[in-house]
């Protein structure tokens, strides 16, 4: 059976820089045979797509949006008043099948409200979570939630560690992930009020629950799922982010104070673009918005371009892998889901605002 | 007038590895003319003497405590049931005027306890706080709390606030330290619930607040104090230690990988060095409890000599600073600590148990 060619669903208009950003990125993984709509201003993104060769010829279409949720808009605002704007119309398309998933580096506020209100939310999931790939000294490791929520429930992390857990298993190949609650000890009992709520609750899962885990022990590859709540996720990832950047920048200032230095850092710069690759969250592009009924990539504002592209072929790959399907079932497989669930899932809240 | 010399109170006893790691490094800064006094098992304590030469000669005194609290012990537990142990023995010494601070690496739980019950607070602080110094491009800067405290109200925060600027002015002489508070995005409004309120709390004060920070604004240097909430800021403390020293391992193999660039690394040796002095945490040693009567310096679990003697310079420099004589002083000065006090403060529980 031939392959259904992915359809994918851009945001243009979103990001601190917007279609100069998106529509190039697009036009990449368009070369590579994919469909690509381009939601925004259709004036803008057509002026933006004839700054570029070739154009014409790729599978992009273009999809009128006249709105844009703005980077410092309240999210719900976004939601209610801006029914025309990329990010939401972007959302309708996967809705009225007319494409695959949605990309965006808008307003990530308003595209996990979009996500939540317009694509829907999987059956028993009562707070979707975004997940970010960290890269280790071993193989990635999944960080959920980096931000899609703040001030979670205890059961709300059980389901990020159930989601964590299938998003392991479908997308990095992992057979049997160690799936890992963040706290300050690794003893059971160390931790806030939340997080010993949502350790007792982990431990009664068939996750392969490995118990808390400290910052200490993500970055070292032998955790395959990290599960927090959202404030700490974004924290810890834009922390990771920042250092990154530092030791990058003072490791070039040291490499080029001095001459043999400079010699040296001459002669090792392929090992350093190996190491800075390791360091470039670029790499990794985006964070999929788990728990919704349709795919959805929140990149970050500040995406350039690599980043853009990798998040559109991240779609891409979820998409082909059909990971989103999978997951629903895998879901509804976890019969802890549903109990952790305290109120009744309300389906008529998924349905568009 | 002649300069006091330091008396500071070692906790022999604690951390993962104990007297071998303690007995060293006080007999290194007991080199540099500071009284130091060994709390713990007298046999233990001299026998571990014995093995250094020339340890007679040195200002050091040795103070039997017959019980030591377990790195896992509940705090709480130690507190009460061992009255004897080297932590609470050394608090006391101090309480008692026999010495000026006291340092330990054992268990931070039973450390923080003795702090508030044996030394007790400074009137106004409803909870002590411990601060770690984090190394930046720049300069130092102060993340506040790493630890003492998980599940705390906003008023504390701002409080953290305030001795967090003290600590900046008194220790790394910012004139007028910038205090940013921890959360997921700059604007106002952003953040979790506990945060917003902490938020509004720390814009009536007088202090430089910047607003919000992010986890990437810590390390640029463009920030001097980060205020969060215990369970946020150790996770931090301890996802940059693990990062740094996954990057330095990922950095030694790739520069290994090679011949030019093991040639590479041999000539720039010297500036890794440097560079891997900045990810090194024990060369700030330990985290001072701040809001206490007098001094205490809490050390990770896993410090070795070097950190550990770092950590007692930080007590001596503390109290040849007057720093927490002047903490008292300042923190009295700022109306707006009482102000965000709920409760008035129970100075009878700030007596020993």
């Amino acid at each position: 059976m031939p392959e259904k060619t992915p359809r994918i669903a851009v945001d243009a208009m979103g990001g601190d820089i917007g279609p100069r950003v998106n529509v190039p990125a697009a036009m990449q993984v368009a070369r590579e045979g994919i469909h690509i709509t381009l939601v925004g201003d259709a004036d803008v993104l057509r002026a933006e797509l004839a700054r570029h060769k070739g154009a014409s010829e790729l599978p992009i279409t273009i999809h009128h949006a006249s709105q844009v949720v703005g980077m410092d808009e309240k999210p719900s605002d976004g939601l209610r008043r801006k029914k025309d704007s990329s990010i939401q119309v972007a959302c309708q398309l996967v809705k009225d099948g007319l494409a695959d998933g949605v990309v965006s580096a808008g307003n990530s506020g308003a595209s996990v409200a979009c996500g939540m209100f317009v694509l829907g939310r999987i059956k028993g999931v009562e707070r979707p979570a975004l997940a970010s790939f960290l890269p280790t000294e071993k193989n990635p490791v999944v960080l959920i939630d980096v931000g899609a929520n703040v001030d979670s429930k205890p059961f709300h992390l059980a389901q990020f560690g159930i989601m964590g857990d299938v998003l392991a298993r479908d997308v990095l190949g992992v057979e049997r992930p160690r799936v890992g609650l963040l706290s300050i000890g690794e003893e059971e009992g160390k931790g806030n009020v939340m997080v010993k709520e949502a350790f007792d609750l982990l431990k009664q899962t068939s996750l392969n629950f490995v118990g808390n885990v400290e910052g200490r022990d993500i970055f070292t590859g032998d955790l395959d799922v990290a599960v927090c709540d959202g404030f700490v996720g974004n924290i810890c990832l834009k922390l990771s982010e920042g250092l990154g950047r530092s030791f990058g920048r003072v490791l070039k200032r040291e490499l080029k104070r001095h001459v043999l230095s400079r010699m040296g850092a001459a002669l090792s710069m392929g090992s350093l673009k190996n190491f800075a690759r390791m360091l470039d969250y670029a790499e990794y592009g985006g964070a999929p918005l788990l728990g919704l009924k349709s795919i959805l990539i929140v990149c970050h504002g500040a995406s350039n371009i690599k980043a853009m592209t990798n998040a559109i072929r991240m779609a891409v790959t979820f998409v082909r892998k059909e990971s989103h399907e999978h997951l629903a079932i895998e879901l509804a497989a976890h019969k802890e889901l549903g109990q952790f669930s305290r109120h009744k899932v309300q389906e008529e809240l998924s349905q568009p605002a």
